[in-house]
């Protein structure tokens, strides 16, 4: 079979126009010299967990930010790097396929190219699996030819991909010895490049030569924090997502008779929901996240969601489009409890059959009352990340269900007097992980993949490739890099976040801010898109014309730029200093003294462990 | 809720982009004069039941085809209609919505202005249910400028859609006097087009100067026979199917772990599924019709399906992509039989519950064989057509389930040794139903909406409009129209066609020609698409750039222009008669003799009642 990777493929009349779009490159990445400038010593976002976090890492903890700069640029303590000896670098795919993730490969290998035609890349065949047994693929120019641009994995393929237990480890790092690897680069998610990290330490720990760079792929939108603005493949799935709700919705406009319940692939964090609601403003979403906050039980949220139903029907809309994150289930505090019990039989070893008279007495009742189908899907065995095979248990179908039973009985009481309820199911997610990328996919995971390169010719190790200032256009995007430990924390408890993550460091998929400015846009349209019918068709995903540059909805809206405003931040502590040079007098000092002193008080009390934020 | 069709309502970029776009004109339907060429009478499709046919519709059975020509066009006996009094035209939506139907409207209404300002077009709220209760919206291009090329049928709404029962026929009768309308035009399938010719007949009988005009419009792409090329819709929902089946493929080969049984739209016809395989090359798709052809069981099919899945797992491949078209279901024999049944006791009004005890005992023996949640779904009560509600019975995730069990039992046997099988199962339908059309289905739509208005001032009753040549570029469409009636046929017996079609005249759901073309490709590359993986992603529906302007496959391959060819026979006739003029030798005109003396008995007997092809 791996015999099939890489070959030459027929490819459609679209997918050869896209195989011959080049990215363009932003100026800090362009040219044969590697510029880097350091920040400061970065600590890690979990206060409370730092030292934990440095315990683990005593050898990759800590390390400054670094940025690529343009030739041009006139910053004094840069890094030039003009001597590229060839280099071997191996690079694997890592969890769920991601479009645009080809385009790493591709990126990396003309960086590798560009500053030494000696260099090599090799990709691992099959993902993990074929790191540990050194299944490679030499890159090449003839055997990208047909995967530019262009969906899915299947240059490579991926399997169940953890890297992470001591034999796993020792396989990868015994494949980076025999093969001799100058670096190591992993694709994937938050669960891949926490085991990057892990990677990192116990290489250097090794004192093997191989640095590991991790990539924000996924398309969950999960991986995301203080350095990484967006994840490849997130743009192109919301995009394709989109695009069928909002067919949904004119679908559900034209026969008014349907509601249709639609649940999405984005495992625990809502953002793909959030965001495809923000494209084509569907009646109704609800957000794990605000489950979670608001504590609502399935009855809770089978009651809302019936509320509007009949508020609807008073209008004489017998018609809606309704949206689920495929993470609601385990949102939903009774749920979890129960799912929490049956993954402890699991991992016991409990079979299937079992399992149900092990259960406690009130998991059982829930368990009993639930329908079959889903008693059947919350038995599953757990995914390789140790918790809840989330695409394969049909919430919407149960929420349906109980909506539907719910308006029967309201019908039959005469509290609810319209026509009858009819729902149609529907789950997203499949369809659109294998899209061909959308433009900004394209661009920006080949741009990462020049970063990668230059994270290696920096030296640096246990590094994530970062670009931000991504909502703006491609010249202005800044390219740098961010040791993965500063993205950690260490949760000692927590909802369904599977056993092994808790009390370990680990890089955690970011949920869906309540107080952000991304979720405030919802808040503020949720009635009206609940009543009004505002339904928007961002249309299919385009690749010439209107639309081909767009970005998702949330990108726009965010608070970005972290790092730049760390600069900001920094020139304004350089423009006290000038101020307060000696010889200024007596009344700035004591004007500056009082309002630093002040300054550094309210800080220190808000950044002390227990107003950790995480 | 009526007061809400038409409203203008905020559009996406893409949406308002699109709504600027402006279809062209063949050049025969340019300028303010109407020329109308007819044809000779036509006959019906169905030779042994042309009697029939003419006797149920004594005023429009025999009608002759018309052609609308070009102003610097070269034929003697063209009709000029330069006088364009103004009139009032109805417009209504029946069926399914399907991309594209807005653009009849607004294609009609361009038609109606440019021919006299003061001329009236009303469209029906709510489909048939508003022409019965006569609630009309007057098209403004203030109501039209959010709707065009946009997809669904919102702008008017539609219902259950069928124009049949005498009080139903009465009803839209009293519409058409009481808003004095000279045309009434209906947009829709087959099911539609036969109501429309009904109310033609019914208009023509009782007096009402009301013309009837029906328009191909239906994503199932099969109202198709010698005048009909394809359906409005068709296009786009073949499209973004294919789009989201490419994408399953990509996504099938990057993880190598589960087989995409994917359910499409479509009726009981197969050609979705068939465009949708040549556009995308999935490994396996099973058409109804060669299943009925075959008299394949489900046994066999399960058969099939396995084989195909351990002759895969030979070569080490354990993923796939198997389409099914929704009708399948009904194409299956011993299913058939059992769903005739289970719909006679439905149309005797037996409740769900009884029915299971009321079948014929080896009716009773599958449907208990069957797992529950198909045998829930078998008992659905009846679409409108009176045919089985065939997006609502999961077929393929009862062969999922099928050969899951099958698979496990040959692995425990020994006889198939890979590894486990897993399906996920999908429906397309829904999602494409809403989409945006394709630029062809939005030119063709806007064309056969002025070709309405040709029909109209031409005084044709009971016609459709056509466009013939569809695969050539919009320049050279050749525009006209043929009576519904010549595209009827009788069927004394049938399968599944839904008791009330059996033994009446009506317009019948072309299927798949087992012989034809179109077929004939999938059949020399099935083997090809089973075993090598030669998946082909067309991309998303695109409106600038590559791609755009693509059209289907199957109407590449198929043979068309079947009016064009008559022309053709007529010139050949016409040339005989030429050379065998009086003064010709008698050599000369003995061979013609001969000649054409065996060309007319062969022709006879091939069209002869035993010999029908229906």
């Amino acid at each position: 079979m791996e015999s099939d990777y890489g070959l030459p493929r027929e490819l459609s009349h679209m997918q050869h126009a896209r195989s011959l779009y080049k990215p363009q490159l932003p100026p800090c990445l362009e040219g044969t010299t590697v510029r880097v400038e350091f920040g400061d010593a970065t600590t890690a976002v979990d206060v409370s967990g730092a030292s934990a976090i440095s315990q683990s890492f005593p050898h990759t903890y800590g390390q400054p930010l670094a940025h690529f700069l343009r030739a041009t640029s006139n910053v004094p303590d840069v890094q030039v790097i003009t001597e590229h000896p060839a280099i071997r670098v191996g690079l694997v795919f890592c969890g769920r396929q991601s479009p645009g993730g080809h385009n790493v490969v591709w990126g990396l290998h003309e960086a590798l190219k560009i500053h030494n035609s000696k260099s090599t890349l090799l990709g691992f065949l099959g993902g993990s699996e074929g790191l540990f047994a050194q299944k490679t693929l030499e890159i090449t120019d003839d055997v990208l030819a047909t995967y530019r641009n262009q969906g899915g994995y299947d240059l490579l393929g991926r399997t169940k991909d953890q890297i992470r237990t001591q034999e796993q480890v020792n396989a990868a790092l015994a494949a980076s010895k025999a093969l001799k690897l100058d670096g190591l680069v992993i694709v994937g998610g938050v669960t891949s490049n926490t085991d990057a990290a892990h990677l990192a330490e116990t290489f250097s720990q090794a004192k093997c030569s191989t640095k590991v760079v991790g990539v924000p792929v996924t398309l969950n939108g999960d991986l995301k924090n203080q350095f990484v603005e967006a994840n490849v493949g997130f743009d192109t799935v919301c995009k394709v997502d989109s695009q069928l709700i909002s067919n949904l919705c004119t679908d559900a406009l034209s026969a008014e008779k349907y509601y249709y319940f639609v649940r999405l692939m984005g495992q625990k964090a809502s953002h793909l929901a959030l965001e495809c609601t923000l494209q084509s403003h569907p009646n109704m979403v609800i957000l794990g996240e605000e489950v979670v906050a608001s504590k609502l039980t399935i009855f809770d949220i089978t009651k809302q969601i019936c509320d509007a139903v009949q508020a609807r029907a008073e209008q004489e809309k017998y018609h809606g489009v309704i949206l689920l994150p495929e993470g609601l289930i385990e949102s939903i505090p009774e749920v979890n409890a129960l799912l929490q019990e049956i993954h402890r039989f699991l991992r016991q070893g409990s079979s299937k059959d079992k399992i149900p008279s092990q259960l406690s007495p009130w998991a059982s009742a829930l368990f009993q009352f639930l329908p079959p189908f889903i008693r059947e899907e919350l038995l599953l065995y757990l995914a390789s990340d140790d918790s809840a095979q989330l695409s394969q248990i049909e919430t919407e179908k149960l929420l349906a269900v109980l909506v539907e039973a719910e308006m029967s009985k309201r019908l039959k009481e005469g509290t609810y007097k319209g026509k009858k309820f009819t729902a149609i199911c529907h789950f997203l997610g499949y369809q659109a992980r294998g899209s061909l990328p959308s433009k900004f996919d394209c661009d920006y995971a080949y741009v990462l993949g020049h970063i990668c390169y230059h994270i290696l010719a920096a030296g640096l190790n246990g590094y994530m490739a970062t670009v931000t200032n991504l909502k703006d256009s491609l010249n202005k995007w800044r390219c740098g890099a961010a040791p993965i430990t500063a993205m950690m924390a260490v949760k000692e408890y927590g909802r369904a976040s599977g056993s092994m993550t808790i009390g370990k460091p680990v890089v955690h998929p970011a949920t869906v801010d309540l107080r952000g400015k991304v979720y405030e846009v919802l808040k503020q349209n949720a009635t009206k898109f609940l009543m009004e019918d505002m339904y928007r068709n961002p249309g299919p995903l385009q690749f010439d014309g209107p639309g081909a540059d767009s970005r998702t909805v949330s990108l726009h809206i965010q608070d970005l730029d972290y790092m730049g405003r760390i600069k900001e931040l920094n020139a304004y502590l350089d423009k006290v200093r000038s101020i307060v040079k000696p010889g200024c007098s007596q009344d700035i000092l004591k004007a500056a003294l009082s309002a630093m002193s002040s300054v550094a008080d309210v800080l220190s009390v808000m950044s002390s462990p227990s107003n950790g934020t995480i």
